[in-house]
């Protein structure tokens, strides 16, 4: 059995541990994110790889590289956080990949949280066996990441599958990332939040802070605001869906994130529009699943990375 | 040098030749296409091949196979027409290559027209050297094809990149293809005919027959339904780019087909938009571009996947 070490970086917590081929996290360790600086959750990054590496050879497991899972954009070719959350401050061009490297020798692989997942679920999860896949996680964003051919998609650089920045509705509200109506308006938490609020506002209602959450249990109540809302949720969630299936022709769809989790009706719901709408060829034979794998799958997946990009052409530090 | 034969099989004409490795056509020949019935378009066309075959017999040129492009779905996997243009009766499941392998017993590749286009522009044309290319083709429709990491973009059967059918607006109009606010329906000569036709409706003037070249020519005149109806292309068009760019991370995106044909300010004014929306990593660094390719794209693209495809793993055939 090959072995190797595992890092998710997130914005509240560092996971990270020692991964075998199969999935199975021998040991795991467990960091709060030093959020007040990126330089710092280098450090704390190498402080926890170094205590599982000590680890791993006091057990005799040989560690045949490292791989890290993180959100924001990440420079794939170089290793590179290129910009992260906002959540962490100056999470920005680091040279983790070359960092890692040359402190502790071995290979090492960057890449974003969602792609990281995606390869668990394609390895290990409800994946396996297929060749073209499409990812879509709602949590306070929306992340996305495809499998084209086997290969998850990077793109020049590693920029691709900005999926929660696709337009379904060029006339709709403004995107903090310069573009308008993105699915992640709609279909995020912070997305859903907003849209309740804009509707409390228009129908002269007080507006207080109002969570996804809320609108999800208003909705069930019959709030007439937060089932226009959810409704709005589902319909952009599945056109955006369309677009998708259209574009890159997968044999699977996988639907992730806090807003689906525990919401498997979203899916089915989605799956059924989806099946009504876009081309019969394109549409029909998608088979819709939620992820297999839950808080780990940022762990497991960034690990995996060593034994599947090792014999790729292109990637980190190569 | 080595030589193929291509193909182009559209609505109104079969197009094809002899054509050497570095694109040179060394002989062509022309035929209408008999819309009347798909059986006939595929008698037609194993006429013309054989006749060019004929022709490379007596020239003493070496023949390495049959590429086809034509319009529609295609199941690349298979080699088989799924559903064509509606343009040709009964240009539905077409087992194209597997007739005209059978026939000819040389290895024949089926591809659709805009994919053979993108290949020509990939191999000889104006995306040489670049990994990662979006093209959009405006025309009657929008066709798309895309190349991720140097290969054309198929999915799972060879339906992938239907970019012409990704809804930028889901309030949007109907589409045909059973979605609604496809790109289409803002970015083709029907689209921008429908659109004006529409605003003239809505504003009570009469409406007679409008062709997008009538609309071009009267928002040109200052007539301003017709610049709201260019200007909501633009911009439908500039979405769409800026969606695909956050999926594909291409270095180049490729705008063609006749509505863009001749009117290269339609080209810079996307690409103006494209680099105020989205995000900066993303859209800076993108190339816009026209095909260097015009009226015989199809007939050479569609022969190179001869030269290109038999390394490659899948395809029809092999």
């Amino acid at each position: 059995m090959r072995y190797s070490i595992g890092v998710d970086i997130g914005a509240t917590k560092i996971l990270a541990g020692i991964v075998r081929q199969d999935g199975y996290v021998v040991e795991r360790l467990r960091r709060s994110t030093p959020a007040t600086d990126g330089e710092l959750v280098v450090a704390a990054v190498v402080d926890v790889v170094k205590h599982l590496l000590e680890s791993s050879r006091k057990q005799a497991l040989p560690i045949d590289g490292i791989g890290v899972g993180t959100a924001g954009q990440i420079d794939f070719v170089r290793g590179r956080v290129l910009s992260g959350t906002p959540n962490i401050r100056n999470w920005e061009n680091i040279e983790l990949g070359a960092k890692l490297g040359s402190q502790f020798g071995v290979p090492v692989w960057v890449d974003n949280d969602v792609n990281v997942h995606l390869l668990a679920e394609v390895t290990l999860g409800a994946a396996q066996a297929s060749e073209n896949v499409v990812m879509l996680a709602f949590g306070t964003g929306v992340g996305g990441a495809v499998l084209v051919d086997g290969r998850i998609l990077h793109g020049a650089w590693g920029g691709a599958a900005e999926l929660g920045h696709t337009t379904v509705n060029f006339r709709g509200p403004m995107c903090n990332c310069g573009s308008r109506g993105c699915l992640e308006l709609y279909g995020s938490g912070t997305g859903i939040a907003a849209r309740m609020s804009e509707r409390l506002t228009a129908s002269g209602r007080s507006v207080s802070e109002v969570s996804s959450h809320e609108v999800f249990a208003k909705a069930v109540e019959g709030d007439s605001l937060a089932r226009a809302t959810i409704d709005e949720m589902v319909e952009a969630i599945s056109f955006a869906c369309v677009s998708l299936i259209h574009t890159f022709n997968p044999g699977m769809v996988i639907l992730g994130g806090g807003v689906v989790a525990n919401r498997r009706w979203v899916v089915d719901d989605v799956s059924t529009r989806v099946r009504k709408l876009g081309m019969k060829s394109l549409v029909q034979s998608v088979a819709f699943e939620t992820p297999t794998f839950g808080p780990e799958a940022g762990l497991v997946g960034a690990a995996l990375q060593v034994f599947i990009n090792e014999q790729a052409t292109g990637g980190n530090l190569s």
